[in-house]
Order: structure tokens, then C-alpha cells, then sequence
């Protein structure tokens, strides 16, 4: 067989033990808030239709999807003259059924539709699993990544909203985030406006710019809208709608004044207001981390309502979190009138900032807790017998593999940072009496079996 | 855009909440083995290149691995007699440089080697992630489906053999299966059969052949092997091998007589023995569940020593289990002289098996705790402060999305199997005295919160 030079494809990575421990703690701690807030969990298959996904991204989402070629023959019946011109376009769905999940948001949708009978609505479900796309590497963004989404589908309630804004708020702070921001925004506030310019069939247009705000300023969005052929009278108009304001309660005084009139904006409005008003009076403190943001437009076409997305403060990164309310994703896969909204965490961008912010300190480094040297493999036996009851009783033991001098034994533990070696020989076999060392402190003690358990299930080590 | 009846391929599952939970147990009680064994944690991408896992399975699994298709035009550099003649085999490489993984244990031994400087050997790591494969899918194998491993890798130590026995059997208990066989062979008792008989050039063919004894029995075996080339003589010789034998020890008596002159014997032997004696000595009860079984050759042509396979009585299902020592696999990826052993679990058989033998009954249902019912939404402030105070003690809740009639919100709760009512109105506002409803007994309590909180986190229920 050939010998080659190991690598894996760009933008997947490899996780050493330490990495696991750390994602597993990041996604418990997620994990823990979707559950205290009644959420249940669900997995889909990384593997779905690829006419599930295609067309629920845009074009862009389309082409970013990963396709998995067909089994066997996948020339059979493919026709003749796409494969003559070499038509991707055409080839693509012909030679590829299937493709990896590029969300969880689309498949949530096919499942909830699928299994419409099996659950009870409105149903809160959360889905930690790892998604795919084909794009560009940078920092932040992998081609294989991890998201970590809460959603509840089938009830319009705002009570949602509310519990989409406090669960980022628990969450983020139980990672140890200080500073962080939830950007709140309302996608029948940006209709309103364009209503309100009478620019309506421009909103596109007008959302993809305004987005770009916190990359380019209101300079560069200008320069977007002028070339997206907006006027300059238009514009001149929007600027308002954007001038900086105190907080969220004058924000939304300021915007009644402009909007309210139209139906669109006085729901926004009214939804924002309430939403503001339930946390002003039960969680006060989060009010400091939300920010109404009207240049937050997200990207998806799906969402319909109040849109969030989550900005670290301290680090260059994207948004770690995103997320909002869709009214009708499910009709898609031909169910209606069923109203969903949720929120994602990006775990890998979560990791990485958590590294950067050096959060990670408190965590203990991960390995077995004794190491069990030895002279004699004739006791191997009696030590396997020692080894067995240390780990009935859940304490992680890790013998030694062979009979080196019991100080590269030692040494290997240490190497391993193990903290405790169980020195173990004739002696020891027939008094009863262990030998424990603390690699930390050198300190050596004798125990029996038990007091050794006992000393591991309660003490503090 | 088009609206379409929902469906995930053949061969992947979706998972409602109940399995998740069922799942995870499965999963946890695993892991839990593994880490009282001292193996730590990995994760490697799903998506490997085709390369790597290219030649590693035999002919059948290069068929079988799932290939992803190129990004961007995939015609591009495609050589064009290939593509005139669709040669699928000289086309594929061309067009997919990414495939899914198959296994576990090939990424593993690609991971050693790119991580060798950041691990310290003997590594024992262990890993649960989804691997895929292109098979017929039918009872007990799907296209998706979750494998649960734990590798040894740098030692030659027997001690590994005697652990991965010992974590068949913790785990198997622990999952509450009474009646499970972990036979066991060793490759090199197998090349001293063929040795012996001097027919070691038709290795390979008296493998596969004898790997199906308990499909065919002896009859289909000896059809087999009479049409793989194998002569009367041969297959009336090889018979002695296979005849039943009371116990490990005797069969291993009875075998020395015929192949311990051998060097493979010799060791196969010598091996199998010195297992069986540390198990006898430390952990006697094991040992009515190891069966030494000639017939057992595994598919993988890495393993060269020690092979396992896990069945289960009381239900009609392949395989739960399998593993063995490898002596050079990460020579595949330009590391010599690592010896390593391994074995895996098959997470959807040992589920779909717990099911069948009704071993989940203990498990309770997954549900939220608390489900707080209100008749009046301008008392969502107070009502939040009241979640929040019972989630904060993780004490799993969930709020009506609606003041229907309380009757009908407390029908809801129960549809979602959720055990206790808050309901919470005016007067327990008022009074602080909150009413708790067990939608089991019917019982109706009145507590203060702190008084609920303290009932929920130390009272049984």
C-alpha cells in the first residue's frame, strides 16, 4: 500500500482531548440553559436530500453546499447533452441525491413537517450538531463547524422572543463573557421604512446595504445604495432612521413618530415595546447587553419578524450567535401557518474567542487520576484486580504498560499529567498497604485499597 | 419556491426527543468505561480526504464510501477520455477529493501520526462520532450510524487485550445485557492453521470462508472452500480445528498439540493463554462470557493479532461489537512500529437491540419539570421572575404561550408529559403563595417559591 503524507481537507480540524473537553463544557453550558428553559433535544441526519436544501439559502448557500456524489454507476442516466457541455448546473442534481446539512434551521423545518404527528406544539426543540459549507477558510470560519440551535415552532407568543434574548444572556455569562452585546432588530421595521420612502419593492436592495453597516459605516452604505440605484433624496430620507440614540426605550419613541402609522411598523413596534417592557420588569440586568440595532438585517430571507444577532466585545470575531423569528418555513415542505423563531450559538467561534479571552483557566486539565506502576508483571493479576475496584468506583486509573524502572514509569504518569501514581509490588501485594504518590508535591502515603477509594470518591485532590 | 413532501435518504434516521435521551445514555455508559480506563477524548472531521481513506477497506468499502463532490466547476482539469468513456473509477478521484468517513479506526491511525509530537504514547483515546457507508441499509444497518471506540496505540502489552475485554464486559453490564459472548481469536492462529496445513498462499480465501460458519455452518463453509480450490484432504484436515470444546482452557490444551510448534502458534498461543490467566485470577466472572471462536476472522485485513466480536442472546441482530491489534497501521501514513488494539461499539445495534429486549424501561421520560399556567398577560413580568428563579436552579420550565382557559393549558402540560402546574394568578401574585398541581396524583399543594425550589431540588419526585 502507499505511504502518504497525513492531511485533512481545509477548514476541518482534528480535536485533541484537551479541545474535546473544552467544546463539551462550551456546549453542556448551552446545553444546560436550552434545557432549563424546556427545551427538548433532536438530531437529524449530517446527510439529507439535497432537494431539502437547495434553493432554502439563495444562490450562494446553493453553490456553498457540499454534494455527495451517488453510489455506484452515477453516470447512469444522466443526460446525454449536459454531460457533453459539462453543465454543472444541469450534472449536479443528476450525479448527486444527497448533500450535508448546511443548518439546522432547514432540516428543524423538514423534521417538524415530517414528524407533525410525534410532537406537541408549540414545540421547543434544541439540535447540537455539526454543519458544512464550501466556504473560503478564515478565522472564525470552518468548512466543518458546530451549531448549537434552540427554536420553538408553532405559536406566534412573544413570551419567545423574550426567552431567545434571555437565553443568550445566560448562556454567554455562564461561559464568562463580560462583554457582549445582542443586537435586536424587527423585519417589518426595515419594510416599514421602505413603505414609508415608498421604496418597497427596493427591500432587498436595502437590507443587503444597511447590513454591511458595521463593516463599511454610513459612508459606504450610501456608496452601496447609490449603486443599487437608489436616489439621493431616498437616501437623504434613511439617514434619519439611523442617527445614534441613547437606548432602546427613547429608540423606539423616536421611531413611533416615523412609523407607527404604517401596519408593519406599528407591529414592530409594538412587539419590540413589549418585549422591552416584560424584561424591564422581571430581568432588568440584560437590558445593559441588548442593543436595537436597525442596521441588523441577517442575511436569511426567511425570517419575518424580530432578528438578533450576538457581538463579542474584546476580540475580533464575527457574531457568535444569530438567529429570529420566521413565520412560515415550514409551508416550504408544505405545512402551513405555523410560526417558529430561534437562536444559534457558533461553538468553533465561541471556542476561539473563549481562547483569545483566556476563559478557559478555571478548567481542569483532562486525564486519568492514577497511574498504577509496578516491578513484577507476574502481580499483574492483583493489579488489575486494584485497578478494577478503583474504577467501579469511577476513579479514572490507567495502568502501566510495561515493567520499566519504577522511575520511568513515574516519569511517563508525569508526561501524561497524571496526578497520582499507585506504586505497587510484593510488598504492597501482601500488607494490604498501597503506595500513593502526588506528583505535585512528591508526597508519598500508605493506604489500604479502601482508604485509597475513599480518600479519591470524597477528599480533596 | 416549490413545496415538497419531506424525506431524508435511505439508510439515516431522524431522532426525536426519546431516543436523544435513549442515546445519550447508551452513549454516556460507554464513555464512562472508556474514562474509568483512562482514555481521553478525540474528535476528527467527518469529511476526510478521499485519499486517505482510499484502499484502506478492500474493494467492496472503496465502493461503499460516500464521495463528496468538488466545489465550483468539478469539471475542471477532468481528463477528457475519462469523461468521453464515463470511466467512473478514473473519474471519481478527479472529481471528489473529499469523501465521508467509514470508520473510526483509519482516521485514527491518520491522527497519531499528524499528532504523534502533541500525544504521549502508549495513547489511549477514544472516540463516538457518525461514520457512513453506502451498504443496503436493513435490520440493525443504516448509511448513518454511530460508532463508540476505544484504541491503544505504541504498545505491544497484552494488558490492552485484558482491558478491552474487561470494557465489553463493564459496558454490556452497565447497559443491562444478561446474556452477551465476546469471542475471541488471534489472526496468527489462524496463518497456523493454513501453515500447518501448508496452504498459507490461500490465507485470505480460508479467512472469508470460515467467517461464515455461523450463517452456513460447517456444510456451507466446506461448499465454500471446495469452490475457493480447497482439496478433500485440506478440508477434512481443517476440521479437527473447529470441533467443540467444553471450555477456553481445554480448546487452548487441545490446540497446542497441533500448532504450538509453529512460531504463530506458538505465539497465538502463548498469547491467549497469558490473557485467559490474568482474567481467571483478577476477574473470574468475565470469563463465562469469552468464548475462543476459530471461526472468527473480521473482515479488516489490519488486524494481526488478538480479533473480537460481541454477540448478544435473546434477540437476532449482526454483530454489537468488534475489535482486535493492528501491528502497522499508521504505516499506512509514514509511521512504522506502532502496535496498536481497538474496539468499537456499535451505538444503533446496542440500541435497537435494548429496545427489542425491553432495557430502557428504567429510563424515565424526557419532559420539562415545571409548566406554569397563567390566566392574565399583563402578569408575564412576574410570571418570568418566576421561571427565571426556578431555571437558574436548573429546574427545567416551561411557560404557556397563551392565558387560554386554564384547564386547557394544564391538558397541554400533560400532552407534554411535563409532571407539575404552577398556576399562577392574581391572587398567588398577591399572596406570594404559589399553587403547584402533580398531573399524576392531582394533588394541589400551596408553597412559596422558595419553598417549590427547595421541594424540587432535595425532594423526591
Amino acid at each position: 500500500m502507499q505511504r502518504e503524507k497525513p492531511s485533512i481537507p481545509q477548514g476541518t480540524r482534528d480535536f485533541l482531548p484537551d479541545q474535546v473537553q473544552r467544546r463539551r463544557w462550551i456546549i453542556q453550558t448551552i446545553q444546560s440553559v436550552f434545557e432549563a428553559f424546556g427545551f427538548l433535544p433532536i438530531e437529524t441526519p449530517a446527510v439529507e436530500k439535497l432537494s431539502t436544501l437547495t434553493g432554502k439559502y439563495g444562490e450562494e448557500g446553493d453553490r456553498l453546499i457540499f454534494k455527495i456524489l451517488n453510489s455506484g454507476n452515477f453516470t447512469d442516466g444522466v443526460d446525454n447533452q449536459s454531460w457533453q457541455l459539462k453543465d454543472i448546473h444541469k450534472l449536479t442534481p443528476q450525479i448527486c441525491e444527497k448533500a450535508l446539512r448546511y443548518d439546522l434551521t432547514v432540516p428543524f423545518a423538514r423534521f417538524v413537517v415530517m414528524h407533525q404527528h410525534e410532537i406537541v406544539f408549540p414545540f421547543k426543540r434544541y439540535q447540537v450538531q455539526p454543519v458544512w459549507r464550501g466556504d473560503s477558510p478564515q478565522k472564525g470560519r470552518y468548512r466543518e463547524f458546530w451549531q448549537c440551535d434552540a427554536d420553538i415552532v408553532g405559536s406566534e407568543s412573544l413570551i419567545y422572543e423574550v426567552e431567545c434574548l434571555q437565553m443568550y444572556f445566560f448562556a454567554l455569562q455562564k461561559l464568562g463573557f463580560k462583554d457582549f452585546t445582542i443586537h435586536i432588530n424587527h423585519r417589518k421595521l426595515l419594510s416599514a421604512i421602505t413603505e414609508k420612502l415608498n421604496i418597497q419593492e427596493k427591500f432587498v436592495d436595502f437590507c443587503v446595504a444597511i447590513d454591511k453597516w458595521d463593516k463599511v459605516g454610513w459612508q459606504g452604505v450610501q456608496k452601496e445604495l447609490v449603486e443599487r440605484g437608489f436616489q439621493e433624496p431616498h437616501i437623504h430620507a434613511l439617514q434619519v432612521f439611523f442617527e445614534p440614540v441613547e437606548d432602546m426605550a427613547s429608540h423606539l419613541e423616536h421611531l413611533k413618530k416615523q412609523v407607527a402609522d404604517l401596519s408593519s411598523g406599528g407591529q414592530a413596534l409594538h412587539d419590540l415595546e413589549k418585549i422591552w417592557q416584560i424584561l424591564s420588569q422581571s430581568n432588568p440586568e440584560i437590558l445593559s447587553h441588548i442593543k436595537l440595532d436597525l442596521t441588523l438585517a441577517r442575511g436569511l430571507n426567511y425570517y419575518t419578524g424580530c432578528i438578533f444577532e450576538v457581538k463579542l466585545g474584546g476580540v475580533v470575531m464575527g457574531s457568535v450567535g444569530g438567529g429570529g423569528r420566521y413565520d412560515n418555513l415550514t409551508a416550504l415542505f408544505g405545512k402551513d401557518g405555523l410560526s417558529g423563531i430561534g437562536i444559534s450559538f457558533g461553538i468553533d467561534r465561541i471556542y476561539d474567542s473563549m481562547l483569545e479571552l483566556n476563559l478557559f483557566q478555571n478548567l481542569p486539565a483532562i486525564s486519568p487520576k492514577v497511574y498504577i506502576a509496578y516491578w513484577d508483571e507476574t502481580h499483574l493479576p492483583q493489579i488489575f484486580q486494584i485497578a478494577t475496584e478503583l474504577r467501579k468506583h469511577h476513579i479514572a486509573t490507567e495502568l502501566s504498560h510495561k515493567n520499566d524502572k519504577i522511575g520511568k514509569q513515574i516519569q511517563l504518569a508525569d508526561k501524561k499529567k497524571i496526578p497520582f501514581v499507585l506504586i505497587v509490588g510484593e510488598n504492597e501485594i501482601q500488607t494490604g498497604q498501597l503506595t500513593l504518590k502526588n506528583l505535585a508535591s512528591g508526597e508519598q502515603t500508605n493506604l489500604t485499597l479502601s482508604q485509597f477509594i475513599d480518600f479519591f470518591t470524597h477528599g480533596k485532590h
